[in-house]
């Protein structure tokens, strides 16, 4: 959390709304493309959910002169600048130091943020370099940001009513520095500047995700149509996701400034207008119900875990074409080993017929890509790892292997459950990357149709 | 590839070398956070492979005024702005005629274009929108940029020698635009802006990654600390990635360039001078020759699936832990059928017992995160699926279940193949993801070092 004490003391003045925001983004192993930026989608979307709209976002590396004119740039035209990088220990981390004189500000020692970076070595047992003491030197006058999961401490500079020296940019701006490791960033983000940023922000958004499996995204967006194209405020806007359908619903209210006031960080804890929401997302389940797999943040894998938690009902899987995908998007949930109990990679037929228990005969006759043999291994995974449910899957997952018959991307998937056995026959469109990935899907969804229908 | 005589005509003058070059996307899905910008990455690394350096990555919205500045801010720091996004058939996509009004250049209609794009839908059976007629209106006199995965077709548009319209862009500048969905951008740059660049380089770079497993970035660093210090032309820089660490060689050659000459798309194909580059890497592995894995661009999963192959082996998997990663990771490369047999996720004991046969007694001896019952694991998986190898994955990979003996990331890897078998003790830092992902990686390496020896 942000210390406030601290930065009652730093404050000049009772900052107002932030309008715009923007984000800039420091370290040349971005300009190298060694990395990918999720750094500048994390605080996009997190903005997003506050109310403050981002306009820009820039990349630039750990040069002097160019990160100066970046930093003057970006505060010219907007509010407040999001920072990110360039903090280390090291000769390259120019970003405090640039900052800092950007907005006409000396950098000087802070005790607490020393001690804490010595603490955070002595804790792992490792010795402290002197270069580390570097992170302690911060803008004079900063709210000092607390960086639970690494060394460099971030910063809040907020330039006052007006700028006081020639040369460097003018008041009521302000800059926030963040490390550059994505953990580090999002650790002190959530635990320092959202609540900073939402109290500055004009409006509080409410927000809620739709989230839809089986329904192609046109479709969707066609059954809604009326309801995308009349919206005001809730509005409701389409996500793209790979294989699925998300609609993103939000509640935009306004924020009444609080000038005169002691500057609080705790947001007045106003009960946000539910009913507004729930009536809009009550017309979309109307129409979209049963594609809906959840209304939150839970993706497909969890809701199946959480489905068969709670059901205290256990799952394996035979996986020929996505050879473990399957198992292991539901064993990345931490917790799993209470429901999962096991699966069969199954990829030769002569473990479908060895282990699975696939007769030789269904298999020469229908092939291995079959309604026939999915119905079979899915059985006899459930009889070999005693599981409730068992899920089979056998497809082409290309870019070979093809027929006229059974062509790239033909997949069937079964369930053998305790009172049901289904399967499907799926055509799932792209490379064998996706064409794994939304096999895998369609057999969560098909569990979870199950297992809801089993629980009724 | 980039039509030549269309070029030709459009070609007011023989453009110059490239120095300086930036990268800017647009999207509004992207200041919202709703996608990560893959496009900037796979830019900004293409870029470094032909030697033009990067300086700035932006991102703006599907906005005019904002466009228009952006681009204008752009070309004035750098001598090539490539953009992507907003090529798209709606009123939303404003790409390509902001960017024409930036530089004072009309649209008009591109008869092949609008063929191309004809001809894309009734290949697919589906009926053209007629808005779709609206991507076929191009910059005058810009170099058309055909695209074979989509709609959209993209432009080379070059000022001239200088600027003939008031309030416009100086001369000598270079303006790309791609289309925003990353395989149809990533495809057109490979068909027809690469060589285009590479042409206008004033380097040529000659590469390779030398990739290393089983030694920390910071101490394999250490070992090579005189080369990097030292280093002129080649040089050798540390490259990120999870879990393993990576160098890249790379040898710069000056271009000639040929200004009087007419302008030729296709490169003199000068033999790089690979004595200077082999002679680096063989000084690298001298010294850490037993980490290094690959020179090149095959992953690890890659490597191991190409020694298999070679050696006309298979291996199967029992996972505990991963529960089905290293087989899902193996299962990623087309044509992994010829080697992988199969896989057993024992991620419950009844699954080590009945299906792996570890015995009961060694289970409640040892308890299941040992070596005694990784060996059995592996033992049992080689057995009952039958292949050549087997490597068996057994660990904690947290975050709840840890004890002062068996902490999160203890991990036990043990392989049994024709003739030996081996077991390692790991203790894997990180969240659970990332535990699990590097002992998939240990697995694949002990799979690589035991096919290696057994092939000798």
């Amino acid at each position: 959390m942000v210390n406030t004490d601290e930065c009652r003391k730093a404050r000049r003045y009772a900052p107002g709304h932030i309008t715009s925001i923007e984000i800039l983004c420091v370290g040349t192993e971005l300009l190298m493309g060694q990395i990918i930026n999720t750094n500048a989608a994390f605080l996009a979307g997190e903005l997003m959910k506050i109310g403050i709209p981002s306009y820009y976002q820039t990349v630039v590396g750990d040069n002097k002169n160019r990160l100066e004119s970046a930093i003057r740039l970006c505060l010219n035209r907007s509010d407040t600048v999001i920072m990110t990088g360039g903090l280390g220990p090291t000769a390259d981390d120019i970003t405090m130091e640039i900052a800092a004189k950007s907005v006409g500000i000396s950098l000087e020692f802070h005790q607490e943020s020393a001690d804490k970076i010595r603490s955070y070595f002595s804790k792992l047992h490792h010795k402290m370099a002197s270069s580390n003491l570097k992170q302690a030197m911060l803008p004079k006058g900063c709210i000092p940001l607390v960086n639970n999961s690494g060394t460099a401490p971030g910063a809040i500079i907020e330039t006052g009513e007006g700028s006081d020296e020639e040369n460097t940019i003018t008041g009521g701006k302000t800059l926030i520095l963040l490390p550059g490791p994505p953990n580090e960033m999002q650790c002190m983000f959530k635990e320092s500047v959202e609540s900073y940023l939402a109290s500055r922000a004009p409006v509080k958004i409410h927000s809620k995700f739709i989230r839809l499996f089986g329904i192609g995204e046109s479709q969707a967006e066609s059954i809604i149509r009326d309801l995308i194209d009349n919206q005001t405020n809730p509005t409701i806007a389409p996500y793209c996701s790979e294989g699925e359908c998300m609609f993103r619903i939000s509640y935009t209210q306004k924020q009444e400034q609080e000038q005169e006031q002691e500057y609080e960080y705790e947001q007045a804890s106003a009960e946000p207008d539910e009913q507004i929401l729930s009536n809009l997302i009550n017309t979309v389940k109307e129409r979209l119900g049963e594609y809906i797999y959840e209304i939150g943040d839970r993706n497909m894998p969890h809701v199946v875990f959480d489905l068969l938690n709670r059901a205290g009902k256990t799952v394996s899987f035979a996986e020929s074409c996505t050879a473990g995908l399957a198992t292991s998007m539901l064993a990345a949930i931490p917790g799993a080993s209470a429901i999962l109990t096991g699966s069969i990679v199954a990829y030769n037929n002569s473990v479908k017929e060895k282990i699975l228990g696939v007769p030789h005969s269904v298999l020469s006759e229908y092939g291995a890509v079959s309604e026939q043999v999915a119905e079979a291994m899915a059985a006899g995974c459930r009889k070999v790892i005693g599981t409730d449910y068992a899920v089979a899957i056998t497809g082409i997952a290309g870019p070979d292997g093809g027929t006229g018959q059974k062509p790239v991307g033909a997949v069937y998937v079964s369930l053998a459950g305790p009172r049901y056995k289904r399967t499907m026959e799926l055509h799932i469109a792209g490379n064998r990357s996706r064409i794994r990935y939304v096999a895998s899907l369609h057999a969560f969804d098909l569990l979870r149709r199950t297992i809801i229908n089993d629980c009724q």
